[in-house]
């Protein structure tokens, strides 16, 4: 049995209860998870890089298997040089699914050995989306049900000259 | 690390090549896969429970660690005496997901320690299903396109004496 | 201002906590709520019409402006004797929003002056189904996480020579 | 230019102004449409297939490049049987659209020379379904808005007892 | 019985006879329905809260219990000011009904005392969009069938110079 | 029999095989098919009007029934001036059937003569997006599954400077 390693990818602007409770399951089923930051240039976030990667280290310091990266480029291609066998995606709802088997069909056809597995999030969590919590924190709206605490500092840090 | 066992459940009737699609992918994912038949009572087959288990063992011998069963009861009774960690589900379209997503949760509810995986099969084997090659089949068509020889051959045994 | 009363028809075979968070929502926005059981020749139901009002009437007791009921015939005809402005109506997924999307237009072309509202259930419950429970009752699975207790005891003797 | 003939498969039980609607638009678009009663064993009808031919040849009367049929067997054989280079089916909801690409994707692969035209049915016919409608009349409902007069005449005779 | 009031908050960037539709149903179904502009930082529209107020306000001055409105921060925040019970959403189809029941949950999360309500608008007016309206005003096209007089008048202020 | 002409209207950003393949069944359908591109102010496009217009007609050369052309302005009023009687939608998806569903009865609105026919891509096809194409792309990766040698060209030349 060798070490299984699978890629846990996202945008992560802000971290939430929903993608912690899909990295735990996670964690379960292989031997380490990489939760990975995107560097995508096309779509604007609210959090740097490094901000993300700062909160995301802080939220999942307990999950002992877990490693917090970033990365640029081709998600397969990224995925291979980890020399790891799978992408772990959460899905929530139906128009999460359809992108997301578009997007696993796409890279089964450009990379065969990288496996994309889908985990449900507990359905406390499965309706929880960083767009609406950073609405909510934007409008000064308690976000403590939907974010680590990290995530809650960090958000009253951005917006808290609104209030 | 300790052996990762899954579970494949499903009805078999007949196995597919998308079955056989997703079990591949699901085998590199973990040390043991049982693709085990459920003996729902409620759901009328057209094979009897060891006929399906005599089609999927000759459908899947080339997959070194797969193992083919059946059971009754609930699924996560049987996950849980056969030491999985995991439920493989194949997902090819929105109505699949929406059922599968409820029996997920379900799942989850009754046993956190089970966790329900999902994987996509190949564009190809997408679109197969059980009731349309059976269909097919009772109709004198080629299905040769949809499944392996051995269920081939048995649907032609089924059907035969209407050609 | 007169009184606002609403039919909240289902088949509640068995009644599940999904079915009551429903409720409970729009007992906050109506005068009155009659709970109805549909009396369809054409599903097969678990349990008997007159079990099924037994257990809502337990289950609902606490509802103070609930009341339950039964139908036959067209839901429309009994909302217009009922006096019902409205149909409630829990929209827990995709494919339940189809149906009920159909139903309700239907509806509003037969009669119009009877509303279709649509309310969804708390998170908790949203993913919980009579079928699934029934199917867990039917395999001695705990259902006390899905149905109330009245439910829970009325399974118990229907399935109670299983175990 | 040869003359290009469709089908147009389908239940029709009963015809509904739907499906007539679909008819006139694909009758635009062909040369020559056959409208074909499925003679499936499995699915039980309220009208025999007689009586749906019968009913159809009134109802589509006046659509001159129309003609009506019954077949069994399979789907792509009797197109090509009947030289037809297209199969039409109504689209009117996300379920009608998940089944009806799986077996367009299956004709497919068993017949690459018949394709499926999808066409979506007016507004104004979009939600009705021939399920809701024998729900309706077997509950003495006017179906007058849903389905042309002969077939309301013939469902009236078959639940007149009722009433 | 205490005075019912609801909240119709939306984007009307034009209002559409959907929204109207909507709305009347509303009319029925609570004492007083505040019809309410958002006033979203993020999403550029087409003509200003003020123009959208001025608009509605002609467009539903036959809605006797309608009184229109903006708001800017959280719904349910503003929602709780007015004393409201309710928020009113149209669904007019499956990628509405998703993205509705995230905000449903997240809303019943922030604050339980007000519900979600969802109408569907009559199948005449289900495919209405603002956008797709936006669009056809821009290339000169009868927007008369999908707004009222007033919204018609306005596009064609903005865009009359096009033509 | 009079010629049956129909648009297959796009944003080909670039021409994927998908395109290509759902023009080739509609080439089989109509006598004549114009493919084209649609000059549409608000999306951003990565390649100009005539960069896509050049790329089709190399891709599309060896269909002889297909023309290549460009509109602005409203799609019904380009296909009335062209003399045709459909307009050509690929569906892939879910997502993609409601949007369309929702423009093709917008359409029937304003312009009752020209049909909208849905045809569904070969699987090999089905998920092939424009979008993911440029994303692969733009980070190196090796597109020629999903694109005629053409638009691969293209493509490499625009991203070129990246590698």
């Amino acid at each position: 049995m060798h070490e299984r390693i699978a890629i846990y990818p996202g945008t992560f602007d802000p971290v939430t209860y929903g993608h912690i409770d899909v990295l735990k399951r996670a964690s379960k089923l292989f031997d380490k998870i990489i939760i990975s930051v995107g560097e995508s240039s096309s779509k604007s976030s609210l959090f740097t890089v490094d901000q993300r990667i700062k909160m995301l280290s802080q939220a999942v310091s307990d999950i002992k298997n877990a490693e917090v990266d970033s990365f640029s480029g081709l998600l397969v291609d990224y995925a291979k040089k980890k020399k790891a066998s799978a992408v772990i995606r959460g899905l929530r709802a139906v128009s999460d699914f359809e992108y997301e088997f578009q997007m696993a069909l796409t890279n089964q056809t450009l990379e065969p050995d990288v496996e994309t597995v889908f985990l449900t999030p507990s359905q406390n969590y499965s309706f929880i989306s960083s767009s609406l919590v950073k609405e909510i924190a934007k409008n000064g709206g308690d976000v403590s049900y939907f974010v680590p605490k990290i995530a809650e500092k960090m958000l009253k840090e951005k917006f808290g000259s609104n209030h």
